[in-house]
């Protein structure tokens, strides 16, 4: 059952953007740059630093550009930054700061896509494709949102899931996250889910976003490396939500990814101490409690990670 | 993957022992019995609702005779109640409060068999034999601690587990709990393990403690259920640890079990609705926060169990 899994995993850290803007008070902008500096030398190679939003919609990630020169500037060529965008201004934006893949959200549901990013599906489709032109050499992915549950509109059906993912595919965009938005999603969702769509779309990449709202994230995640995929976005110290979906929150924690994996023997290339160390930062500049066991647990000395 | 899991999983609740002894502050016995009350009501009616401990070690367990008295007196007959006990005194005391089956702790490794009950393994199946002659008709189950791993001298070999297990066996005890007493299992060792003693003592019943300390209570219970295993201990909450153990903290919440269990479509005879009136209730007496994602989750008025 656990032996035929594959040996390594790729991690994408969210937690500079899913987290930073789900935080309550600003976090400092050499702080945001501190602590993304001390992931990338724990291991985590590819993260997604920021995203270039309306500051008036989302203050807490105002200072995009200046996280992505400092972070650009000492590690280019040397890690995978992504950001977040959720049009064609904040593309453009996005390339200008060096950034060169972008993440674009689109919900399954219509509701809320609406909500999210104000937009009828055909109007997202639009705007990919408008950056398309304009940005010809951006590599682009998509967020697929809520393609398990809405906030809006409950249960999620998979040939809905399908029917977006081929509107978009037709833009020429190859490279899916499936995101648990709100979390609701249990193991045979996230594996039939996935089976599902890999099997409908063998060409194209899909990688999970599991948020852990209900305790559910890591066993969803096991769920997803059985169905075959090797490539997560997960969050440092837990943090995440989505501001335009009630009730999200909580994303997987990295640390407590990583613990797994590690004592699993499936390297991720991360340095779960030095991790911890960055968890503690943040600790210290986040106010409410993390949703992560890993910056609670103690670490004994009388292990190392297998015997 | 997922479509052969059994349909019903046994859940022991053991918030009331596991929980309320390692909870700092003393909880009234009014509320602990409130609580007892409300645990089975929701449908869990398989519980282990105290402990006959030394009230100078433990004294959050002074009160177990009158919970006894007031859930035996209400409920018996209708519930399986369970006690934890260190010793024959324990157990006789239990037997005098109309418990019928007793849990007794023994640890695979020496060294935290010594720090939890101050005995070797020999003492510690001395013991048991006192009690299985002192009282015949007291049903017994063990919980074999630190199966996994032990906060003193590291990881175990499942060929050390099986050997107490043979020790103990020859009491005529049958009835066994693995527990990841500091929860630094991970699935492969849970799967790997739990297929190893039910193999190799396949006429004895096995159920799985999982402690959450690490995030891996979930992902560790479905990797039990995939190796065959049906009966679970779980802790309203999330409440517990070991106060022999240093840093075994949080199980595995009932409630978050139960959330998943549901909506996969495996029974549990748990109503979560009022499951989570009963968790708010607990909110109210302990001060220290929850390791429980179902306490904090939003739940939605768009969503049945399943569609």
């Amino acid at each position: 059952m656990f032996n035929n899994l594959p040996k390594k995993i790729q991690l994408t850290e969210v937690g500079p953007r899913d987290g930073f803007q789900n935080v309550k008070t600003f976090i400092p902008t050499g702080d945001k740059i501190a602590i993304i500096e001390g992931l990338i030398e724990s291991g985590l190679t590819t993260l997604e630093i920021t995203s270039f939003v309306s500051p008036k919609a989302i203050p807490q990630m105002a200072d995009a550009a200046q996280i992505c020169a400092a972070i650009l500037g000492k590690y280019d060529g040397k890690i995978n930054a992504s950001a977040l965008v959720p049009n064609l201004r904040g593309a453009q934006l996005a390339w200008d700061a060096g950034i060169r893949e972008i993440t674009c959200v689109v919900s399954v549901t219509a509701e809320h896509n609406k909500a999210n990013v104000n937009r009828t599906h055909e109007e997202s489709v639009q705007e990919l494709v408008r950056m398309r032109e304009a940005l010809p050499d951006m590599n682009m992915r998509v967020d697929l949102a809520t393609v398990f549950a809405c906030p809006f509109v409950g249960w999620v059906k998979p040939e809905a899931v399908a029917a977006v993912t081929e509107k978009i595919a037709k833009t020429g965009i190859k490279k899916f996250v499936l995101c648990d938005t709100i979390g609701v999603a249990t193991p045979d969702r996230v594996y039939n889910l996935t089976k599902f769509m890999k099997s409908t779309f063998p060409d194209f990449e899909f990688s999970l976003h599991l948020h852990d709202t209900r305790g559910v994230g890591m066993v969803n995640m096991m769920a997803g490396i059985m169905a075959g995929v090797d490539s997560f976005e997960t969050s440092v110290g837990g943090l995440g939500g989505c501001p335009f979906a009630p009730g999200a929150a909580g994303n997987t924690p990295t640390e407590d990814v990583v613990n797994m994996l590690t004592d699993m023997g499936i390297t991720s290339g991360v340095d779960l101490n030095r991790l911890l160390q960055v968890v503690a930062l943040i600790k210290d500049n986040v106010d409410e409690p993390l949703n992560s066991h890993m910056a609670k647990a103690k670490i004994y000395d009388c292990f190392c990670p297998r015997q």
